[in-house]
């Protein structure tokens, strides 16, 4: 088993790096703070006798060596940059997990024939640059070099002039590493795991998605002197698409999502009717076939409401993944540790997207979820016990050596 | 009649201070391209013989000295600042249609019994600093020096610190002045003047407005893996208020109008449900009880579209003024200036909210307004033509004569 203790410490001490406002933590992506967080994980990291290698993309590459020499790689790991008010374990608990299993293997003497790398996946969360899952998305070739590079910020400034600004661009061609397995440990960041009273949620599917950005243009123009039947409102529009939205995703339940949580208001004066409304729908469902058809509907459905009001409409597709099967093998492998290790546990869908579903296209890959408080993520508030990341990290260190053979 | 060249010239270089990004202007309230605006205007009053006073809210007051020493001033002006993507004519072209009066004045050798006044009033806008028509307003004794001083931008910099930054507070106390009479010329903003064909509106009314900021409190969640019954959607709410607003102006047909023009989403992350949602909702109308009621009955359905989905509610009226009707005497001077001159001319209602809406509290007052294309205004594509202008620049002449006494 871990020490969980020293886990825990890890957890607090990166938690202190890029501070939120609220307990929790705003660690964005290239920012000062992600390099602060960094060079942290690299220190410990370095410490725990594991070598550094970094990919055009930035993300960090920790390997502890195995007996064979020919043997691809096991990997582990998540990603440590947050949202702007994040919470303290959403990827993080991931890579510090992952770093705890390499400890407690080094505690107890253990060789495994595979190599071990534990990995710090640049980007994950998209706040900041859409989409998410960028680095690992590159790393799979869903997306180029460029592409990515190209990806602006809501101040305009690009993910490869902040990469080189925070002293992070690697030299590694991205993708170029071969793995022989991926496994990934996550807090749900859903309420399934609490309510149902288990500590380990098997991973075998993640659900898709797509983010649909929209841009509607309508008429700037006063508010007080524009008679209602003059105005083009873009604005109007908007709210007409968020309730169409929340319709789409009722009438596809069970397991469909759909929200808004973007959107930018041109000029934003209290007096101007917006003469541009950008905003992104966040639609999410493991089953294919649903949820193609609730993008075709919402489009369908956006265009027609923005006609009604003479907006102009235009969507571009900024995010998007298929759902994901996770491989059966791997998945075993998680479902009989815990169960060897005594650990309550229940099959269950990732309502997130993680790197793993980009990995999956690469190398057998899995993951592992524990419980979080009140299903809460993606807020300050977001919590999960001492137990639970133990839990979680026992049944990581028990897959990944099995898959890495003692 | 004035040089109508001379009054398009000065329009034109002053359009070139803080551009816009379509031909407009972005020389909003209090920033560096106010400051060089404000300068500018200095200079050409200067040399046509006015002395400055300002007061302690940057509002600016040029003096042409009258023949009786003990005459209270005749003021005519209007607003230098602007929307963030403006127009070239809303509130400049009466400032320097008042200065074109004045020059105008001194070429023909009139002398008038009162002085006469050219008035820059400070932050009309509103749209940096809420409410619109902030430094009239405590000019005429509507809000506290305190409280004006007090009101924040989006990033948080105060009024008071601003003023004082760009080194536009001056010591007059605001409101010491007293004020024979106030005419104002300003731009129609709406498009009722060009459908009918007229040079000149008389404007005998102006609606009263409400803006009532909300901020509707969710909860912060991951749009991925949170259930839809679990979310305590602050956008969802939002939207439908949109919704209802635009219901509430419909259903008080004709005569009044609703809308909003400013959102604010937190943390504004697209896989996150926001938090926090703030927007400012503006209402008007001409009749004082259908603002009320219409006020009343918004903030009732908001209250109940937000309990319906557990999103906490709260509102603050960050604007207000009643509707204004003007002094019949002025008024007359506009109509009968406008009939000498051979212009055509309709009375009318300002749907916008002027400086002269406060200025009323203090003394006698009205407007003139001209033609502007598409009754377009708050938006770049602003525009007037030259006839237009100078029109109400002769009709704004003939009445401030009028009571000025030559
Ligand atoms: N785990 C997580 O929050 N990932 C961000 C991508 C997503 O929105 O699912
Ligand atoms: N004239 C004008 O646009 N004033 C700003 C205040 C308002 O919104 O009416």
């Amino acid at each position: 088993k871990i020490n969980s203790d020293r886990l825990w410490d890890s957890l607090m001490e990166m938690a202190k790096i890029g501070p939120g406002v609220a307990g929790g933590n705003n660690r964005q992506t290239l920012t000062d703070e992600d390099a602060e967080g960094r060079a942290l994980f690299q220190k410990w990291c370095e410490d725990a006798g594991m070598a550094m290698g970094v990919d055009k993309m930035g993300t960090m590459f920790m390997t502890r060596p195995g007996e064979d020499p020919d043997a691809l790689p096991v990997y582990m790991g998540s990603h440590l940059d947050t949202q702007p008010t994040g919470g303290k374990y959403d990827g993080v608990l991931g890579v510090l997990g992952a770093l705890e299993a390499v400890r407690t293997m080094n505690d107890l003497g253990l060789k495994t024939k595979h190599p071990i790398v534990v990995t710090n996946w640049a980007n994950e969360e998209g706040a900041r640059f859409a989409p998410a899952m960028l680095a690992s998305g590159v790393f799979a070739g869903m997306h180029s070099l460029d592409y990515a590079y190209g990806r602006a910020d809501l101040e305009g400034k690009t993910y490869g002039e902040e990469l080189k600004r925070i002293g992070w661009q690697g030299e590694e061609e991205v993708g170029a590493r071969k793995m022989h397995a991926y496994y990934e440990l996550h807090i749900e960041q859903g309420p399934i795991l609490e309510a149902e009273g288990k500590d380990i949620g098997v991973v075998t599917h993640c659900q898709g998605l797509w983010w649909l950005e929209f841009t509607l243009t309508g008429t700037a123009a006063h508010t007080g002197s524009t008679p209602m039947p003059m105005r083009v409102n873009a604005g109007l529009a908007m709210s007409r698409i968020f309730e169409m939205v929340q319709a789409v995703a009722m009438e596809n339940q069970p397991n469909a999502v759909g929200g808004v949580g973007q959107v930018t208001f041109t000029p934003n004066s209290r007096n101007v009717l917006p003469g541009k409304v950008v905003f992104t729908v966040d639609i999410r469902t493991p089953d294919q076939t649903k949820l193609d058809a609730m993008r075709a509907k919402i489009e369908a459905e956006a265009a027609k409401i923005c006609e009604a009001l003479g907006v102009g409409c235009s969507v571009e597709a900024v995010g998007h993944f298929d759902p994901v099967t996770f491989t059966p093998e791997l998945v075993s492998n998680v479902r009989n540790a815990a169960e060897r290790l005594g650990y309550s546990h229940m099959d269950i869908i990732s309502g997130a997207g993680h790197d793993a579903c980009w990995a999956a296209k690469m190398a057998p890959t899995t993951m592992i979820m524990c419980p979080c408080v009140d299903g809460l993520s993606h807020n300050e508030a977001e919590e999960i016990s001492k137990d639970w990341a133990a839990a979680g990290t026992d049944v990581l260190l028990h897959a990944v050596l099995e898959t890495a053979e003692i």
